[in-house]
């Protein structure tokens, strides 16, 4: 529909859309930098989908039952930016507006979690909001089929780009929602055949709509500019049966004289005479950032649509039981429940006394035998690795389309589109989520665990087959730089734990924690206990402790993680036996130690003596631990990997690799 | 077909397959790991295609003009190195075949390049061959252009599985393949309905074939275990225009009475009481790695079907001008041509002198502007970001169906297709892929990143706006972790040259290195020049050097990369003033100074002074080079980042962030 007609036919359509294409073209050119085109070009869908669709009540924004609109085209920020201020919340004034991609401003260059109600999720790095979006559709229907209808009943709005869809999270993402008929989520395709190096036809000639149909999804079509048109589409998607992908046919940069249906509308200011030129056209005489007040009242009505809705929702969650009522609550807010604490430490004491030999992978498996049933809220998961990442524990069923309080995902070979996807549940509120695949394939989940730190939201990776010790499969399958490619990203608790008890011990922070994830790495093979005296206090909590203290007048500190903490005892022994009084630290989490006060980080690793650290894994997050924390490049030795593994059996690689006891006691003797 | 009317048609083709079967029962049960079911299933796809359609000489691997054959399921091994044993390859013995999965032998548990000749790429890492084929088959067209039919003419075969299929990068390659319409690449897709976790239903209902045409494939079908029908289906897709894919149905374990069609024959040894029951329904009464020799010698005569097809082709190679024989040579190589070296060093001495404010990722564009023309085997792109990586310089042509002498390629948003096409490009020979997107989305590529430096090939990352410099798109966008996780990562080298000097030399590095890949971390903001004084050495090849030595005694080294190299000078200025002699070195490539002998390290970083590193990411790389290599905790400084950044202009990022020559200086004194 062009503007003529628009304007014509729907005037208080128009008036309301053309005040988001203000907004959007004026802080972009206030800002000097940012993206008008997407905004101008999607205000039309978006407008149908608030003004008629969107179950929402600007002044309750965490209303639970509330619809979530993603924004997976993320650097269309002031489209999302320009709603939130319209429709009224609290938190989004025009001063905000005017200080887009500002030092403090709630208005980022693209839209973070976080910093305004109404932002549900963090997008920007392309595909990663659909991904969310699965897990946000995943979470409503576990709560609906645990708490019922009446108190959860909500869609899942996106809006997409062909970025988004062209990056390979989208396939996983749209593979995982069809086979799981997502019915509750709707994707917008902003359709406007354009990105940033130019036409699609460039680099794309996928046909999108065969695409999500052959995935599973109902495909429907629209104008994106005929309010009416949307509004058919929207109603339709509504009652079809799985996930339904809109093609909202658009114009980037719509008005635009000179800049409409290109990439020159993307990603700068339009410029002051083209604003002009496109306000005349639009015939909105209106200053920057001015916006009538009968718009803004028209808007502020919109806003408010869904109040009678919300509060008629209210009634009925207190119509629950207390008990109901104060469980869903409990759940929506993410909070442990308080028998979390008893159950772990209940596993622990029992498990400090047997002592079991198992690998970590299985003492996780252990651990959520005991938590899955006193945390219902729990969603397992892996990335097809199921049996080898021991995510799966007996009282989860699985969670398809035929069994909604199933508490297990297949996942699918998506690690990228399980993690981003485990985001939009943590996100959404309600469960929480966990998923496994082998440690080596963080790889493939980066983008989103990324997010999840940047986002602060507590997503639990388990990630198993953690180092060379997972043996034949070879050095694809080996992390090296794994870990210190997690414990280099800020906001995120890598574990390594040694045994059961620490196994236990990061599960419960893992699962308590409200504004870090959480990454498991787990051996594949087994591991002696190692803390065979119980103690009540989570000892990794203080991310690194004294796990066995020297006998002979200590000379040597040793320092090591997981499967190499049993070298460390072996080397000790060696050690002791020379005469050499050898410390044992156990580091579950450098970045908890990390956080300790300066006095217990010294007690520790007090000055003076020989420290060697041991980690079947590459030295660079070491050194601060080895030199740093007083201690010196004299007296520092690392034994672990310098260079890729290789395919042998584990116990031969460890040999081959030089990561024994006997190397470590060598190198502490070389260092006295 | 079913195995009794399979024996009894095609008794020739039946023993040649079941050769391969036997091997693989064979291989993963004295390995007692590994993954039988894939080479049982897809073993009569792979014998007709070796047999009747692969162009290949077993006696000369290294023939240019070879079809490439790529296990995109990796750990399918067993099958590939079955079919190099037996079809002659001199380096995998029946002693490489006995020892699968163990420490020194070829056959690791995923195959590895590098370790036996026809194995051309690394795959394990699911859907990264197919990717890979997408580079191989580009570089085949590009070469094809450049040098003509007589000499390149040759297909890419591919072997996929399920999982494979369900990555995201799939994807991105197939949208990749379909647009370019590379009508030499062939996929075969092991249909086999069957994942790690049990029935692929259980995570995915993706119609494999409607997605594939909707990218713009042409989709095959056929019975996996009929000969005849494999024949038909791939004599079809070699006269097919644009990339074809084969559905080849199948059955995993073929022929096991306990594990066909199952998850258990997935990953694990069949057992010894199965592998007989097997071997009596095939009919194959041999022991274990017993091949008859009337069955070996029908493979090897297999082997040597294409002799006289490559006899052929070396005449038609020698029938080329010298020159061009040696060109073909030179490129198939990857030898640079010998005026690279003058012509990076005459734009060293021209720049020195005129001395640019540019930013590094325009000075790219410069260095590319004149080694592109010198290099004609160069093929540039970026995923969608052409005008912000400044990667395409004039004298490129679009890479396009239209004109495959095109040297650009856009790749679309697909940076984790672009890394692993561009391994293909390298592993392919003749064309040297560099591709571009911003440092941040190195999360989306680092799958493909890491098989560059496992593989140990020169693949080349354009990676700019490597910092909270980029401004305004906030925290999603401005990478701190990821240079530490590329210097984490073995075989890499990670450059952030400072200006436009050390961008030169980063790129002469990056364009000789034969075994190690690049990272080239460049500002987005603009840069002084800092290296004003010509030398004819390549300085960054030592990986840090003197930039500014101390006016005053010499009582603090300054340490920085790229944009904080600015910043490191102009602290330096400030705490001259003061009398506190400063050293500035610079350092472009850790690796590559890590990597210099002690005495060129200890010139560079004496004991003594006090010593602070400015980087705008975090800290976690630089504690070797403060506290080690001489230095000392109580000495050492770091000035950078601690968390994720911020949306503001870049000037207001590094003020609020307290990266400014202020800063550094204030530390400098502070620590003395």
């Amino acid at each position: 529909m062009d503007i003529a007609t628009l304007r014509d036919k729907h005037p208080e359509h128009w008036a309301k859309a053309t005040a988001i294409r203000a907004l959007a073209m004026d802080a972009v050119q206030a800002a000097n930098s940012g993206h008008p085109g997407m905004p101008m070009g999607m205000a039309d869908v978006a407008t149908v989908l608030f003004s008629k669709h969107l179950k929402f009540d600007a002044a309750a924004p965490d209303w639970a039952d509330r619809d979530r609109f993603i924004l997976s085209a993320g650097h269309g920020s002031m489209l999302l930016y320009a709603l939130l201020y319209l429709t009224g919340y609290k938190d989004m004034t025009l001063e905000e507006i005017r200080n887009f991609r500002q030092w403090g401003a709630r208005t980022a260059g693209h839209p973070e979690y976080g910093h305004a109600k109404g932002i549900e999720t963090t997008t920007g790095p392309l595909g990663q909001g659909i991904a969310n979006s699965v897990g946000f559709a995943i979470a409503e229907e576990s709560l609906r089929a645990r708490f019922g209808k009446k108190v959860v009943d909500h869609h899942t709005w996106v809006i997409a780009g062909d970025g988004c869809l062209m990056e390979g999270i989208s396939h996983e993402a749209i593979g995982l929602a069809g086979m799981q008929r997502l019915s509750k989520l709707i994707v917008l395709w902003d359709n406007n055949d354009i990105s940033i190096d130019g036409k699609i036809s460039m680099s794309d000639i996928t046909d999108q709509r065969e695409r999500f149909r052959a995935a599973g999804w109902t495909v429907l079509h629209c104008d994106g500019h005929d309010p009416e048109d949307i509004d058919r589409a929207m109603t339709e998607a509504k009652s079809a049966d799985g996930p339904v992908m809109i093609d909202c046919k658009t114009h980037i940069g719509f008005g635009s004289p000179k800049k409409q249906d290109t990439a020159g509308a993307h990603g700068s200011p339009l410029g002051a005479d083209e604003i002009k030129a496109v306000k005349e056209i639009y015939g909105w005489p209106h200053g920057a950032f001015d916006i009538p007040a009968d718009i803004l009242d028209a808007w502020r009505k919109t806003g408010a649509r869904g109040a009678a809705e919300r509060k008629e929702w209210e009634d009925r969650l207190n119509g629950l039981s207390a008990t109901k009522k104060a469980e869903f609550e409990r759940q929506m807010g993410l909070e442990a429940p308080k028998k979390l604490a008893a159950t772990i430490r209940a596993l622990k004491k029992q498990n400090s006394e047997l002592a079991p030999k198992v690998a970590t992978r299985k003492a996780s498996e252990m651990v959520l035998e005991v938590v899955n049933p006193a945390m219902p809220e729990t969603i397992g998961g892996s990335a097809d690795l199921t049996g080898s990442n021991n995510t799966k524990t007996g009282d989860l069923g699985i969670f398809n389309p035929e069994n909604r309080k199933g508490r297990y995902v297949h996942y699918g070979i998506r690690e990228h589109g399980m993690a981003a996807a485990m985001n939009g549940m943590v996100l959404h509120g309600g469960v929480r989520p966990y998923g496994g695949t082998f440690m080596c394939f963080t790889d493939y989940a980066r983008g989103a665990m990324r997010l999840s730190a940047l986002m602060g939201v507590p997503t639990v990776y388990v990630m198993t087959h953690d180092s060379i010790g997972l043996g034949e499969d070879g050095p694809t399958h080996q992390p090296v730089e794994h870990l210190a490619i997690c414990r280099a990203t800020p906001n995120t608790w890598t574990f390594r734990p040694a045994d059961l008890i620490e196994t236990a011990e990061a599960w419960e922070l893992a699962l308590t924690s409200d504004k870090t994830p959480s990454v498991l790495t787990l051996s594949r093979q087994n591991l002696p206990t190692v803390r065979t005296k119980h103690t009540a206090k989570n000892l990794t909590a203080q991310g690194a402790y004294i796990l066995r203290e020297s006998e002979a007048r200590r000379r040597a500190i040793l320092m090591a993680t997981g499967s190499e903490v049993e070298i460390a005892l072996a080397a000790r022994e060696i050690l002791e036996g020379k005469g050499i009084g050898t410390r044992v630290v156990s580091v579950p989490c450098m970045e908890l130690f990390a956080a300790q006060d300066e006095a217990y980080r010294k007690k520790v690793l007090p000055a003076g003596p020989v420290r060697v650290a041991v980690e079947a894994a590459v030295r660079q997050p070491w050194d601060r631990f080895l030199m740093g924390e007083r201690g010196s490049e004299k007296k520092a030795g690392f034994v672990g990997m310098e260079g890729f593994g290789a395919s042998a059996p584990a116990e031969t690689l460890y040999k081959e690799f030089g990561i024994t006891a006997e190397a470590v006691a060598d190198k502490v003797q070389a260092l006295l």
